[in-house]
């Protein structure tokens, strides 16, 4: 990963912005900039030279992974030590006036501490998604992580086939992908995985839970990997039992939403149009208001980042960028449906990562 | 769980403190105070009636969760939902003029959206864990979920001894052990499993990695589940390979600075005394440099919530905290070892959940 050209691009971005220093305490933009992966430090971006600051449990750690900051071992915890450093340290040939802090992610509590250690030597300025705009669009290097870990997580897909059955517990679904999961080598889930069967289907956010899978009725599953510090974002949904003739019109709406959707997806069209897009489809099934979320986000190091794929928003779609495009619809009482792939924007249009077959499943 | 005595407890807190509302943002909280377990939503507390705001992905699940506070689905996000419902609503026979906001969680953005959209029709009042404080001390059903949560954490112990040879990955022992989790029923593991084999046990967070265990050296394993919502953590190190003198008397020394700690620990002592008795007795063997972190921490609904157990912290242990004793230490370059066990406060010492045998293991 080339953190020394992120954070020398970054550089450039405060000099537009008229900041001397940004204090960067969101770990993922940490992570991102430096590739310190451990879950404390604070890393100031200043013109002169940057300083990544942890305290001891990671005085080994930082020294191995951290790249383009010199490492401090603080005794505080690293947002003060960072402020101490601020103090002491003139950042290039002048005294440091302007600090930027993450306004999105630093809290209420942290902003007041700092305001109190940097008295009136430094004045706070909140921004908003500095590291994130860079982070929207990927890079070759990490591309090849999120085609990995997409790769991967979908191959949990074929766990779930064998072990889907009626009476079998969702969680147990889940433990049998977590399992594949682990054995092929994942970090960790990039989210609590959903197995949400028969009623339980028109919950959006349904984590597989002790109930057993019923012999009739929609199984939910959304599922995502970390691989190398990237997630995977996937979601198929299969039905057990015959489907129904309005269980299968309800699925192909879907799967025609979602398609639709991706083949809007490329270069320069905005993201409320490909929301738009998979939303239209599902009204001209008269299936819209059930489809009670946004279509997409964006994917990488965290399994939310910008941009979101939702109405309204003027995002515009840039090559490199990774979203996924995930339509739903859901009827309380009865089930509900969502499929969805992860896609990398082009110039003309979008890859999508780890493609396969989405015809209705029936077990 | 008695989220209306919770409540209650909250508002009486809230008039002590002259708040006319609490705007409850973390999610550990609300879970706490209406049993609200997704990703997405806000609570006001308020005197005459508490007021749960979330969106349309959770209208099912909110419904049936929520305790002790009406349910909002709200179009917009939840935080701008609720400044909404605040201004448009007179809480009581007044207008709320004096809203609390949890300044550890809340983000300076969040705050400056509230600010804005509030005007000045409610003044800001930066507030501290004042849900964490109740949270600190744990009821008759807090303590069996987490007394659930140790014992079954503490099994894939047993899991991991079985696994543990020369040769094997340390991420193969974890997803051995996550995945006997998950068959006995965990929701997720409440951390990152860690699996630090070799030199990479003196990292205190080597994460399971995919090296492969050496055919000597430490192995530290820490891990927890989730069950019920509620958090275990628990350590041990064993040996691989013939223990040299030097390795037996490091693993002694922390396991007798682990049992001083635990025997330190009861109602009316101060988490500070704690610390110091569990670095004094590593001190008396000259490896009190060598432990860079704090001796424990509380855990509940989250893995690491108050008090600290540190030095120079001064909270009071009270009947029904629950906090691990964790020392250890580490040798750069060498090796390291950590014992943890979780205790719960009692009027004259503790009692260790799921106790067990930390007589040194050789594999």
């Amino acid at each position: 990963m080339d953190h020394r050209g992120r954070l020398k691009k970054l550089q450039s971005v405060l000099e537009r912005d008229s900041l001397d220093v940004l204090l960067v305490t969101h770990l993922p933009n940490v992570r991102y900039l430096c590739g310190f992966t451990g879950t404390s430090g604070v890393l100031a971006v200043c013109e002169d030279g940057n300083v990544f600051l942890t305290d001891g449990r990671y005085r080994e750690q930082a020294r191995a992974e951290v790249r383009g900051a010199r490492v401090i071992i603080a005794r505080k915890p690293p947002l003060a030590a960072a402020a101490e450093w601020l103090m002491e340290n003139k950042v290039g040939r002048k005294k440091p006036r302007r600090l930027g802090i993450e306004s999105e992610h630093l809290t209420v509590a942290g902003r007041t501490q700092l305001a109190r250690l940097l008295r009136s030597e430094l004045r706070l300025r909140e921004t908003r998604g500095l590291v994130e705009r860079a982070r929207m669009v990927k890079d070759a290097d990490e591309i090849a992580c999120l085609r990995a870990a997409a790769s991967l997580g979908a191959s949990l897909f074929e766990r779930a086939l064998e072990v889907i059955r009626p009476g079998v517990k969702e969680n147990e679904v889940a433990a049998e992908m977590e399992y594949a999961a682990r054995r092929a080598g994942a970090e960790e889930m990039s989210f609590p995985t959903i197995i949400a069967a028969g009623k339980r289907s028109a919950l959006p956010h349904g984590r597989a839970s002790r109930a057993a899978i019923p012999s009739r009725g929609f199984v939910v599953c959304d599922f995502g990997v970390i691989l190398s510090g990237y997630c995977s974002d996937r979601t198929r949904t299969v039905h057990v039992g015959r489907a129904t003739g309005e269980a299968r019109r309800m699925y192909e709406a879907v799967r025609e939403a979602q398609a639709v959707a991706i083949e809007t997806v490329r270069a320069g069209v905005s993201v409320g149009e490909v929301d738009h897009a998979a939303r239209n489809a599902l009204k001209n099934k008269g299936l819209a208001r059930h489809f009670t979320h946004s279509t997409g986000h964006g994917v990488g190091l965290e399994i939310h980042e910008p941009p979101r794929i939702a109405a309204g928003q003027t995002e515009v779609l840039r090559p490199g960028m990774v979203i996924t495009v995930e339509p739903g619809v859901y009827i309380a009482g009865s089930g509900g449906v969502r499929i969805e792939d992860m896609v990398v924007v082009t110039e003309r249009g979008c890859e999508v990562l780890a493609p396969a077959s989405k015809e209705l499943i029936t077990i």
